[in-house]
């Protein structure tokens, strides 16, 4: 390991090479570990926007694996990651300096529900992008993992899907484009709740273990202010018949299919 | 052709053999002909439904297939459809005849937005099952037909989504059973319209002419009070890679794959 990782990684971390002109993400394994749902929402968003944004904001960040695959596949000059966990927050903050992207890449430490009030107060109305890969289970729908940091992380224990959509819609422009990643089970409350907060689902894109699978994995493009008509993109599958990933699957990882 | 179907056959009609254990049905060629869809929503009603149900009703039911088809698939004693358009209307009626079936189908000459009042005063709460095959197109959303029997089957001309999940919701029992089939471009407006009417999604099937492209019918489940939780069912495709129709849509309309 060369010298400088080792400043930067601490105990019970993980320094990853998560590719992407060769990108390094800090981890605390024992806590949360970014997976594929991170990796195609990051891919949908960077095809999706019509042109170079300004401003991304990345809400639930976690160790701002997104802002950094975000920092590779736009020309976006401000990208910011919000997240409520001091630990994974930091280790957000140390990936950017890992990676000399500080200059575009910062991180707030804050909750969801806090926005225009603890941060975000001169963020309002400012942002042509914001992205999240919020917690997908409700605090009382699935077991609550022990580990308190991987519950945060993967439960609504803080925030909920309706206090990610309302500080989405805070802080977009008009116009400006949301990009969610999250269940299928949850498609009504996306659609209810976002018209609710002025979001308007415009382009959706199911992801299935394989072609011949229901989709467990759905991802949605609303607009802030947008007309009422959805366009459903064919099933992303991640695995083929014989068991490997996909090419497109592949190629939202930008790694060549082997 | 037999006699007695000579009865029942006027000008500019013709009767088609529908399968089904051998029902006929009489349609306009120059007004509108059945579809792929109806077919396909009263399969995914038919097997969605957990227990006999006594009353079944089709909102725009055009020529009754969708209530043809119904009472071979579900043991249903009540099957009623509600036709704006008179000539479909009558033809369902005849249909029912021509096939000896008066006894459980019935139909109603009326307009989706006048139930409670011009029709269905005594049917309100009655009906375990709901379905429908409604007018796909906003009025002012695509090229109205010049054919005016065509245009009101095809387009939201007299009653638009939010009046037939109005009605539905009206028809059906506490729990009630509501199968919708639709584009998916009204998903959200599927969502909300029914959520604000108190008919929840609870199950979802898209449906794509074939595994590679987006899907471009949507089936619906919705329950009258039910709770917040979606699953979604494997996407239906129409044709496989050789162009030739699934064994999984031939089984919907009981043909056997060649």
């Amino acid at each position: 390991m060369a010298d400088v990782e080792r400043v930067y990684e601490r105990a019970d971390e993980r320094i990853d090479e998560i590719g992407f002109g060769g990108l390094k993400l800090i981890q605390k394994p024992k806590e949360f570990c970014y997976g594929v749902d991170a990796v195609i929402l990051a891919d949908f968003a960077a095809k999706s926007v019509k042109k170079a944004p300004e401003l991304i904001i990345d809400l639930g960040t976690g160790t701002g694996v997104i802002p950094l695959i975000l920092s590779y596949k736009t020309d976006a000059a401000d990208i910011r990651g919000v997240e409520v966990q001091t630990g994974s927050w930091e280790r957000a903050v140390r990936s950017a300096e890992l990676n000399s992207l500080s200059h575009r890449l910062t991180f707030i430490n804050g909750d969801i529900k806090d926005v225009g009030q603890t941060w975000g107060q001169d963020m309002g109305g400012q942002a042509d992008v914001v992205v999240s890969n919020p917690p997908y289970f409700k605090s009382g729908g699935a077991i609550v993992n022990g580990l308190s940091a991987k519950a945060v992380a993967r439960h609504e224990t803080t925030a909920d899907l309706m206090d990610f959509m309302r500080c989405a819609a805070y802080l977009l422009k008009p116009k400006g484009d949301f990009f969610m990643v999250h269940r299928p089970s949850r498609l009504a409350d996306i659609c209810c709740f976002g018209r609710e907060q002025g979001l308007e689902p415009k382009t959706m894109r199911f992801v299935s273990p394989s072609k011949e699978c229901a989709a467990n994995i759905l991802l949605v493009h609303m607009v802030k202010g947008g007309g009422a008509e959805l366009k459903l993109l064919p099933t992303l599958a991640v695995y083929d018949s014989e068991g490997n990933y996909t090419e497109e699957l592949l190629e939202s990882y930008n790694r060549e299919v082997k």
